[in-house]
């Protein structure tokens, strides 16, 4: 992941010097108005501030953010609208024509930008950065007003920035070129619920003023630890940092390394960034054999199989403890033996016990049984150990398991039909015998994401994009409420009639205004007593990364603080399938999302 | 541009070690049989040859070639062709559990490679290469052969690898994911004509044989020149190279520093290879303002405005020497000024002929007005030199010049309207005035180009790819016949009433079988008197590459050795647009392209 750090300055002198003096001392990118001087400000077409050549277009493209004169072009005053419009499409004319793929930033004054929305949704060749106060800017005034009541205060304190870009973002249609770019201010400290909302806005950068860092005892220049916790939270969904200043500030340098210190701390830099907010097509390992890199990467978990291991070395402590002689062999079923590192646990488990196994591993996956076979010849010769290239609902046992173990649980815990399979399997267990997994549940919550809502747009024109579930590592997601269970399922399942649909309706509630793009889902399953996994975002296994959470999606909804937000979701079973349905319910009724399964199902053949 | 230098070997006790090996000695791949051994050959799904943990994922994708078993799935014979089927099966579904995105090759034996293809066609996850001796493998046969008659020796020669390739191309419907690897042969040379044919497909990579190689007399191992030169040929459209050899051969790691050695010698590094084979919609710098990005690409050339000067100065010298004044000063009007190359030119040319001028740039780009007013006040601030902020078939002068200066030229000559501007610019310029350029001339030839082909076949979905002219750097293409002059647009055009349409129908022969994938489009230029500029393959400028070539795709059609090859090229013009026509004539009459420029126009307003 590559973080920029940019130096932004006005009434500089020349605009390759701002860049000569922002590479000398740390930054990347330098950001400036676009009416930067050698000359006078506010040129006509024909009285130029400065050349094109000045710069390479590589250096135009890559160095420069371009801020556009800070005009309305929504003023009341038609005549200042008129003055406001002509003065931006030149700058805008002007950034094209520097800048084939680069970058411009334009300031948001109020809530009102119904112009300036027209102007981007036609003007959008490169990336927009919109320019957003963290919090209304106006309570910075107050500080040094005398006559400030505190109904005036209050009412400041109404008036929430983040509306202004809700309002635009609406008016440009959620177009994909467009994030924000957030202002932090030294008189204000945006509420934790303020942080957390813009989390699940296109965050491009923040812009810290260079008035927000005090000099500690060292006389070193730093930001105060709220500060610190504030921008870390940007950062770890990748914004970049911009550091605003004016041109005699000798600091520089300083902030700069700092803000590089900031995102080295608070930049996650696992193997799976590749994947952050990208949606993936959920696997079908029951009717799609996995490859290699998939089952490379579950391998590679350094917890999951540790706690499969510790719920198998307990379930035959038990076992073995119970009426069972300790020279009898305990027969434990595999079900979906893969490239084998549950058979892996298995051995270590019994190893670590003492007790004396007899393995069978069924795998329906014939390549990953020429990987079990090899294994068999040489890391387990001396194991009992014996392999079925079967699927684990046909397969004829020679014998009952003692212990079933099976990997089948999805991102949602059932939706890569563990439920199914498992039920099917119940034929190989003895009456008394363990199923490892015991349960699994699914959880969900309301998400406001824009860059999901703009991944999921994307995929309209080849897809039944809304009506998919998707595989997502969610960064860029704000969480309006915690996640609350949904489906459960009990592994074996001795019902006389086993049912595996499911319906329920569970309801939220919004502690502040926001959008409603759709709802994550996750899962935790018990192993054993209490071995748990989990990916539900409060109770998470540390370190675990082997299911990223699910994210259904509907079409953006407008939520108000206070609303409850209610979902049904269902699991639906027929002869070929299983499939979820889901429907906004509350505070209105929205369509009910992938009817009969069209857009996105599990195929039980 | 990377290339790989890949090690093919049979018979080897390990794969990792042969990718040892290979790393050790200089080469980035391998390439084996997937059936390679630990255990003995031909496995049973049960029965594995080696386990996938053997290697990472990535080193799957990235390190390995596997060539798929060697049987023959098109067998008259109903038992080998079932053997051979299920045989390669097998193969495909272990290579695509091992590689998510790997290679695999197959070695076609013969022409009839149909049960191959519709293999191919459900099987296209990662990429396919099809191993195809560049000449007929039987011919190597002969040399050990004392019976062989003359007659033998012919009928052998008529075989024509190609042509299974061209077979099995049209039978897996061009996939974009097949491509060739070709078979040099120590016995046999290829002629010049079959490795020109083959430039144009999409070549992956060619296999030189260990027994290619010869010892010179320091000892080193190296091929003869004629080996070199048809080797280069392939490098130079991005094939790369892989060594085949036994494995006890002592001397893999001379043939890989050899084989880098030609790569390097032949590889062009220019900047632009990004643009190889990439087909671009053209400029329409008339309607569309050019950005600083292309401006300064343009400006970078270091052939053209050289040129230009010199056409400059000569015309000043001819000028001068007439019957004006020494001290009269003469008028220059640049037309189409951008950010000030031509002007450039000029004022050296007036310089270097001691003359004085008075420039006059016309500009109808208002950011280039930016850049050139800057210069005018700065680098040109003791020239006599004025801005026109206008359309040059708008303006009006001050008063007429003698000699007008422009470089309106598209890659097809007229196809930017230097035509349209240049007559509407007739108007500026003294009776006895002198345009620069004087002529100018588009030339076209039939084209086979597999690679253009797929990049036009993908963008169908979103454009009438097949009406469309593309500017294109051609690299993967065969010339299946030399260019020919087509249009041709003389300035200062005086004619009463002046007529830019034209017709052509042009006539070319075909060498070798081949495939027709379009038509290739070139111009050249007389600046003055014999000073040209020429994009013609025949003619080419050296070092200048301001100008790619064009290409106007029709449909694959398949040619005969000896087949007259016939077009009709149409230059129309309405109000509002000017736009080409073109359309086989012969050896079949194919659809007219483009008609009423409905897939691709150039706006005259």
């Amino acid at each position: 992941m590559n973080y920029y750090v940019c130096l932004h300055q006005e009434g500089i002198s020349s605009i390759s010097k701002l860049i000569h003096k922002a590479h000398a001392n740390n930054y990347n990118v330098v950001a400036t108005s676009i009416n930067a001087n050698m000359l006078p400000m506010d040129p006509l077409p024909t009285d130029p501030t400065y050349p094109a050549t000045l710069l390479s277009a590589v250096e135009w493209n890559s160095k420069m953010i371009f801020m556009l004169s800070d005009v309305d072009v929504d003023s009341p005053n038609e005549k200042l609208r008129q003055y406001s419009k002509e003065a931006l499409l030149r700058d805008i004319t002007w950034a094209e024509h520097l800048q084939n793929n680069g970058s411009v930033m334009v300031r948001l004054r109020g809530p009102n930008n119904d112009n300036l929305a027209d102007i981007i949704k036609t003007k959008a060749k490169g990336n927009w950065f919109v320019h957003v106060p963290i919090t209304n800017p106006e309570l910075t005034t107050f500080e040094h007003r005398q006559d400030a009541s505190e109904s005036d205060i209050e009412q400041a304190q109404a008036v929430d920035p983040w509306s202004w870009w809700n309002n635009l973002r609406f008016a440009i249609n959620h177009h994909p070129k467009v994030k924000v770019v957030l202002e932090l201010s030294d008189s204000d400290r945006p509420t934790r619920e303020n942080v957390r909302r813009w989390l699940g806005e296109p965050i491009e950068a923040i812009i810290i003023p260079s008035s927000l860092f005090v000099r500690n005892r060292n006389n070193y220049y730093v930001l105060l630890k709220e500060w610190q916790v504030i921008i870390g939270h940007f950062i770890s969904v990748r914004a970049n940092i911009i550091i605003s200043t004016n041109p005699n500030d000798n600091a520089i340098s300083q902030y700069a390394d700092y803000a590089k210190k900031l995102i080295n701390d608070n930049s996650d830099t696992h193997a799976l960034n590749n994947y952050e907010n990208m949606l993936e097509i959920p696997l079908q390992p029951l009717c799609d054999n996995l490859d290699s890199y998939t089952y490379e990467i579950f391998e590679t978990d350094p917890v999951k199989y540790k706690l499969y291991q510790e719920a198998v070395k307990q379930a035959l402590l038990d076992h073995v403890s119970d009426n069972e002689a300790k020279r009898k062999k305990i027969v434990v079923m595999v079900l979906g033996g893969g490239r084998g590192p549950l058979a892996r646990a298995v051995f270590n488990a019994a190893q670590l016990t003492n007790s004396k196994v007899r393995v069978y591993i069924i795998e329906k996956n014939p390549s990953a049984i020429r990987t079990l076979s090899n294994m068999v010849k040489t890391l387990w010769s001396k194991q009992d150990v014996h392999i079925f290239s079967k699927d684990m609902r046909e397969f004829q046992p020679p014998e009952l398991a003692d212990i079933l173990v099976s990997e089948l649980l999805g991102s949602f815990g059932d939706n890569e039909l563990s439920p199914e399979c498992l039920d099917g399997a119940l034929k190989l267990l003895k009456p008394n015998g363990i199923s490892i997994p015991c349960k699994s549940t699914s959880y969900m919550n309301p998400l406001m994401s824009a860059v999901l809502h703009n991944n999921v747009s994307q995929l309209t024109g080849t897809v039944p994009a809304f009506n998919c579930g998707y595989v997502a590592l969610l960064k860029n997601v704000y969480h309006i409420d915690e996640p609350q269970a949904l489906f459960e399922f009990i592994h074996p399942n001795r019902a006389a009639k086993v049912d595996n649909t499911r319906d329920m309706e569970l309801h939220f509630k919004a502690v502040s205004d926001c959008v409603l793009n759709g709802v994550g889902g996750y899962f935790d399953t018990q192993l054993y007593k209490d071995i748990v996994l989990s990916i539900n975002p409060l109770t998470h296994t540390p370190g675990m990364f082997s299911w990223f959470p699910m994210f259904f999606p509907i079409h953006p909804h407008k939520i108000k603080a206070g609303d409850r937000i209610s979902f049904k979701f269902r699991r639906c079973v027929d002869k070929e399938k299983v499939w979820y349905e889901w429907q906004l319910t509350a505070p209105e009724l929205g369509d009910v999302h992938n009817v009969g399964g069209k857009g996105y199902n599990m195929k039980l053949g």
